[in-house]
């Protein structure tokens, strides 16, 4: 099953989508606003999947971030086996953790501002994991159950400003600079080690890589990250990036105004990002 | 005016305290859930000045986090002046910045459980900030006006944990381990320029050190902060701890079961943390 949340109405809505992004349909979810909503529910499979709200075709659909009010966003650093190695790094005992807020956080067909602050504006392709059931204290075993399901996400970074400290999160949390989506597929219709994870800017392949390759895998990660807090339902954990970033190319090669970024999972579709201008106006 | 979040009836509601905490009176400010959803009216000053709710003895109150959902937290490191100099570093050009999540707070008198998983469980002594009225790239001059008022806080850390990557959040984002307030005292009945910050463990005197010293300002970590995303009413900046924490000392020293550990901030009050004993129990 894929699932969304839709803009429609003047709000939002949960929906679910039959057939694909191009020529299916999605059916409005009634009664939730989002799909962090939904998740909430303990039966929100039986719910989703029975729904028969208002259908909108999937082309004319305009998406939100997959959950647009996360309670938490946990993000991995460092987490793709490869990229680690070529570095000449040694593997990490533990995964280097940081956050975002759902401010941060920004539907997947939306333009991405640049900021006139900083013109290192970069791009991180990643799968994100939708944590389905509060996850506390669980065990590697059990965390997978946790799990709703996938989506992929742009972690778009403004290395300057992650770069003015030890601590990347000033970099990471710009309003509205990290699509997520476009649907989170349920975990038993999507296998991160069969996926492969593809960046592309102005239609030439910037990162193209197995998912398997991760170091710290998703029901891994449910189970460190919950050691230290809950994890609610509609929480989301991006997993990391892979080589080929823009910061680690000989010359670097940044975002601008004018650029289409596109991230792409198997299985779960792609984010289409068209760089906008730099804006002062208030969000 | 000095406003709270009470647990009362089962439930949670905004509070405004009249008096002291000891023999004064807390007012329930009627329909509103809890200190944050209070901020998010225009006239949140009105409303709690004039609320005439039911009443409880302060000195029997149960208080929550004072805004216990904020949609962020984000808080400050190496902030003191002395201390950053006497630590042989240069005074940095930018403030280091990490966050917290709501799941991460607690009640001013609530104890914290120390953690199986790392013994090195340290105290940090600060000064919040609550927003008023949402900030978006607003300059120095004016971010004053975005700033509703100041409370307390305890940046406990565990320092196995926040050392074990890069970056700090693993150590910073424990369930239930962050006490914030007794209360919020609104911003034109508080100076910090004025303030004295003091950390006592087991009654012994840890960190005592005036709120002046503060290198980023409030109301310059606000403009600075609001140039990244929208700062909204109810999201807390902790402002970074001064010289003192159990780390730092020779030999180092940390919290155990048993402990209690007081932040006191003048004019604000204090939040005495019992520190609990280790426990694997769900929250």
């Amino acid at each position: 099953m894929k699932l969304a949340t839709l803009r429609a109405n003047g709000t939002t809505t949960a929906a679910r989508l039959d057939g694909t992004p191009v020529g299916g349909t999605f059916t409005e979810i009634p009664g939730y606003s989002d799909l962090g909503v939904l998740l909430a529910e303990e039966d929100w499979r039986g719910i989703a999947a029975t729904a028969s709200g208002k259908r909108h075709p999937a082309a004319d659909a305009e998406l939100e971030a997959v959950v647009p009010r996360p309670s938490k966003v946990l993000c991995v650093g460092l987490n793709y086996t490869e990229h680690i190695l070529e570095m000449g790094r040694e593997l990490p005992a533990y995964p280097t953790v940081f956050a975002k807020f759902a401010d941060t956080l920004t539907g997947p067909a939306d333009a991405v501002a640049a900021v006139p602050e900083d013109p290192d504006l970069d791009w991180e392709g990643e799968l994100a994991v939708v944590i389905g059931r509060t996850a506390y204290r669980v065990g590697e075993g059990e965390a997978g159950k946790h799990i709703a399901g996938y989506a992929a996400a742009n972690d778009i970074s403004m290395r300057g400003w992650q770069a003015r400290t030890q601590e990347w999160l000033q970099g990471k949390i710009w309003a509205r600079s990290t699509p997520v989506g476009p649907v989170m597929v349920t975990a038993d219709e999507f296998d991160p080690a069969q996926a492969t994870l593809r960046t592309t800017v102005n239609g030439q392949t910037m990162q193209e890589h197995p998912v398997a390759d991760l170091l710290f895998k998703p029901a891994q990660l449910v189970a460190y990250l919950s050691t230290i807090l809950p994890l609610r339902p509609g929480d989301l954990i991006l997993t990391g990036t892979p080589g080929g970033v823009g910061k680690g190319r000989t010359p670097q090669i940044y975002l601008q105004a004018g650029d289409i970024v596109e991230v792409e999972i198997d299985g779960i579709g792609n984010l289409l990002t068209p760089i906008g201008e730099p804006t002062r106006v208030p969000a």
